[in-house]
């Protein structure tokens, strides 16, 4: 087993770490930028690196400043958290060769399903179905017509150097195709001086559902069931909750066999997410996969009574998974607390905490690294905290977490405590019927004063 | 069902159920006395009325103005929590007369168990094993000496006007019985003036293991298995774990049974706990019988995921119970954070609450009615936080306390946070070694200067 871990990262999933670290006896590093001397990722770390200023380039995705901060501590392995260097197969890469365990997948890997195009044709390879889309380029409309054809109506025509959704176009049926692949070229033309059109299967009602995966380096794999991560504003996700109230058992072994399929295709070794997107009638199509672990891990774990930062350290180590499939005995709804203005188009409100507390009690979870007195830095994102409530049903664990934010007091900086307030309250959301649109409607209700 | 809840109580048990009460959908009200106006069960809960100034019997146990509160709010059921009126027979039968359900026993069930001898009486009666004694006072050494026979060496003499340990003999053979008789008699003739003795075999190695019942309107009890509360100092529970280290399966359904027989042979309504002592070879016997929720209630709601709160409220609204017995399927702990100086005895500390940080993550749980800023009243027990602990196993269990202990920051107050530190890594604790004599023989490390 590791002896020292250093963890390349800060806030929540640094201190989330640590946690495990301790509990398993091993010793930690920390990493920190100046802007993060008062953090407790760096108060309960058994040792702490200065790696430099923000921004973060200059820190906390500086490479060769986290290698030396390792090697100087003897640490053994790396534990890279989410975002930051998670993901970057060069750093993977210089890990390995200065004989450092890194915590998370290998450079092939994350090469292989980093990239968007090579990850598709992986999947497709393995047999996990992908949303249909044409080859590349649509040659003429006569391509474009065959195509939409051949994957059945609806289908979404994106211009190929599109953005904003510039040069797009949702087509429901053929009498509306030409007319829609004419107007989308000449936006596309102007907007981007390309007017290259490919098609997509336009997926109706998509629900954003993830399946948590975890491989050995014996090539096994098993699957820990779903989250639902749909509620998203601007592909941020906001809350999660598994089971998904849109999961059926059957749905459930079609999209776990077909994650365990993924990553026993690829040799997937450590924790990773394939994610989905899944329409009305419950088709699901691969979108891609997160080679780390993910912010919305924790609700995984409290519903099958599973660490899954200890599995990716035991898994790094070299310790054989058991390889059965886990499934959900409870209900668990994780909730972001961001330091944003939910009134103020949820706009950034760093600055320092004068007060905090945290709610408590039974079924109760909190995942934060601050404090009454701490200043959150403009530098970095703004999620503060993640309040994870857990029951029996569904229903229970939307009571739990309403009376868990109602207790939840951070003052001197604005949160999305208010947001995540009203959506348990949110008609839709209480009925679990909502998709990856939801946002898009979701107004707040003026404040109230009370 | 209830439409409001007036909670006769303080501190963190208030708040534990003003949150069940939240969840369910039913109002509050806080009752509290001048020196909890900053508690925050008087901040969450819907209403707060002042009902007098400490110390307690002008407030939290005047029933008048308890009565008085509920009338006002028109709260429709009391919930007492523990301590102060909770097994107070005058006060379940005032909120009978007054048409208010009292969440809790009877006034004949709180008479019946809450008086030593007719606890007694009525155990041995419906066949629950208690511990052997004589009949009363023993008239003379040849009933003595025939009573040791009978229930068999090794006996405790005691005197019934005893205290203190004075007039108190363990004798382990025949061969000792006399002069222990002798001495005895004389001692508590000169300390009370009063040289009537009885025996009660003495129990070796005592563990103190509690069962939890919930009994329903029709007379249905189950259990939900056993608490280990053997580390006691002064009778004073510190730290409870589930399952008992002491624990086989044979053990625990034999106990059960016991308790389930208890609780239906007096028609028990309500959540009760029937505490055991369990000698070395693990016989059991009945030492009493609580009428009411217990502070280390929530280790059982951890292992068998049930909210016993809301079992309590449910049956008190007549709802009967599935009926089904509840075993452990994690391990829990709980270790109770007093403000007290454990290198000083264990001498209150009372006072201002400079800086908090309670810990949180994986598998932490915190029952807690303070905060940063808050004061501790002198007036009142000693307990602000209970940190709960649970995993899969009692290994894992006892090294997530041991970093959730480290994270706990608490200034301001002395606290028992460090006794906790250190009996987590006792070695007689960690082998699960231990009887309610623990205590006596621990001794804190020196402070550590770091």
């Amino acid at each position: 087993m590791f002896k020292k871990i250093l963890i390349a990262n800060r806030g929540e999933i640094a201190l989330r770490v640590i946690r495990t670290c301790r509990e398993m006896g091993i010793k930690t590093v920390a990493v920190y930028s100046t802007a993060d001397a008062e953090s407790l990722h760096v108060r309960f770390a058994d040792e702490a690196v200065c790696i430099g200023p923000p921004p973060s380039n200059l820190s906390y995705l500086k490479i060769s400043n986290i290698i030396a901060a390792a090697e100087i501590t003897n640490a053994d392995a790396i534990h890279p958290g989410y975002g930051f260097l998670a993901e970057n197969s060069k750093f993977s890469k210089i890990c390995q060769e200065h004989n450092i365990k890194f915590i998370g997948a290998s450079p092939d890997m994350i090469d292989k399903m980093g990239d968007k195009a090579s990850a598709r044709a992986t999947m497709m390879a393995a047999g996990v179905p992908c949303i249909p889309g044409s080859e590349g380029i649509l040659k003429d409309y006569e391509e474009c017509l065959h195509t939409a054809k051949g994957m059945g109506f609806p289908v979404m025509l994106k211009a190929t150097a599109g953005g904003g959704g510039k040069g797009m176009r949702a087509v429901h049926s053929e009498k509306d195709l030409r007319a829609a692949w004419d107007s989308a070229r000449q936006e596309a033309a102007a907007a981007f001086g390309n007017d290259g059109m490919y098609m997509e299967k336009l997926i109706l009602e998509p629900r954003h559902i993830e399946i948590q995966v975890v491989g050995d380096s014996t090539g096994k794999a098993c699957h820990l069931s779903e989250r639902d991560c749909s509620v998203q504003r601007r592909h941020q996700k906001l809350t999660e909750e598994t089971p998904s109230p849109f999961m059926t058992d059957k749905l459930r072994k079609q999209m776990g066999d077909a994650a365990v399929k993924a990553a026993e295709f690829i040799k997937y070794e450590g924790a990773g997410t394939v994610e989905f997107l899944v329409d009305k009638h419950r088709n699901f199509y691969f979108m891609e996969m997160n080679t780390r672990i993910q912010v919305e891990h924790p609700i995984t774990e409290q519903v099958i009574d599973y660490d899954l930062i200890r599995e990716q350290i035991l898994v790094a180590a070299g310790v054989p998974i058991s390889g059965k499939n886990y499934f959900p005995q409870l209900h668990s709804i994780e909730c972001r607390i961001n330091a944003e203005d939910p009134y103020n188009g949820f706009r950034p409100s760093p600055g320092k905490i004068t007060n905090l507390h945290a709610p408590g009690g039974h079924g109760v979870r909190i995942d934060t690294h601050v404090y009454s007195g701490y200043s959150i830095p403009p530098n970095y994102d703004s999620m503060i905290a993640k309040l994870i409530t857990t029951a029996q049903t569904r229903e229970e664990a939307i009571s739990k977490m309403k009376r868990a934010l109602d207790e939840f007091v951070i003052e001197g900086v604005k949160t999305t405590i208010p947001f995540h307030r009203q959506l348990m309250d949110h008609p839709d959301y209480v009925e679990g019927n909502y998709t990856t649109k939801f946002m898009e409607d979701f107004k707040m209700d003026p404040i109230k004063t009370e």
